[in-house]
């Protein structure tokens, strides 16, 4: 699915919107204030960033590790240019605009899970290859172990998009307590049993209609829904 | 006041939110959802373009009047590079946005007032120059002389940032319903005795502490506020 006429600023900014919208849902401000936010390395990680940022502003104390952050410190566009680059540096000004606000990037992520109350999992979306290396490998087994409610963002993290969670092994038992399905729910949501929010009021009608989903009855001026088990399925 | 990490994309997808969240409480869906959006040719129509896409998504008939918009059909980016093309690319981008959604572009704006509901003024904000010229005049004229609700992005289109309405003439009785002042008051506020919101949930403490302004009572996750009479004041 083509991203249209929107770039991917824009739509990492929506994502990320529709993402704090679902935690705030999740996970009232009386419940606890304290997010660890997990962002991976592409844009699923992206949208992490984005939703820290609006989660800050609504009155949250957001920590966030993003261990794959790029290593480009000039924090400009440089020549040549190329899409990772100009991707690259989209993220690294997500990133910026956090720093900006104190919220602090944490190392350890395991020992940040003892002082946190509720979880957002950016780690790997749509794109996920199957494969999970370190560091992510310990951030997912601790996902997987926690009592502490997690939302995953368009995917519970070492999920198939296809088949859901693993057979056997790392993930096979993860189950998060919300997913934010972004633009359209993915095959995967037939194995997920936890609150499904659908997220990114921005697809058009002739799109929707094209790749055959429904546009779910979003209400207001919100930018997630909450669906129930029998819209889940695709 | 610089951009920060912020992206021209970003800030003007988070502006025209606000204005778009503004206008549902300004004009609730049930009190017609006929909304004229003019736009001019700078990042205050851009505000507008956005606004008019979200408006869409509430459930709002959105027109567009956007007489000035660039020329370069060929909606890439080529080079040279440069500043003002990649800012009217982006402003490319939104229109094209709207017309995906098959949202009309109008070109007579005095018939357009005819049929509409509301209008958002989205012609002039806080780098107007104190020149109006046409086809803005004849918009201007429109909205000063018409009863239907006007919604002005960050400040009535003709007024000096400064100094409010022009002592005579073009605008000098232009009062709208509604004003967005996009993070912070302008002085102009002073002269304006309509609802005002204050938009653009992304100002960090730091910046607010720099310039000296208050950030205002953002309540759950609203992207505005409607603020009274005495915070308008700077």
């Amino acid at each position: 699915m083509s991203t249209g006429a929107f770039s991917i600023d824009q739509l990492m900014e929506l994502a990320g919107l529709a993402v704090s919208q679902a935690v705030y849902r999740v996970q009232p401000l009386d419940k606890g204030r304290r997010i660890l936010v997990a962002c991976g390395p592409g844009n699923n990680g992206g949208d992490g960033l984005v939703a820290a940022r609006h989660l800050f502003y609504y009155g949250y104390r957001p920590t966030v590790f993003y261990p794959k952050r790029s290593k480009n410190e000039l924090y400009q566009i440089v020549f040549p240019f190329n899409v990772q680059r100009i991707a690259d540096h989209g993220l690294q000004r997500l990133a910026k605009q956090l720093e900006d606000l104190e919220i602090p990037f944490i190392d350890d992520f395991p020992a940040a899970m003892k002082s946190t109350d509720h979880v957002v999992d950016a780690i790997f979306g749509f794109s996920f290859s199957g494969q999970v290396r370190e560091p992510f490998q310990a951030v997912i087994q601790s996902l997987q172990d926690t009592r502490i409610p997690v939302t995953s963002v368009d995917a519970p993290s070492s999920w198939d998009i296809e088949n859901g969670p693993p057979k056997t092994g790392l993930g096979s038992s993860f189950m998060p307590t919300a997913l934010v399905s972004l633009t359209a729910p993915k095959p995967l949501v037939n194995h997920f049993t936890g609150r499904h929010f659908i997220g990114g009021r921005f697809v058009s009608p002739s799109i929707a209609k094209k790749y055959h989903f429904d546009v779910p009855p979003y209400q207001g001026v919100d930018q997630v829904v909450e669906v129930g088990s029998s819209e889940q399925k695709l």
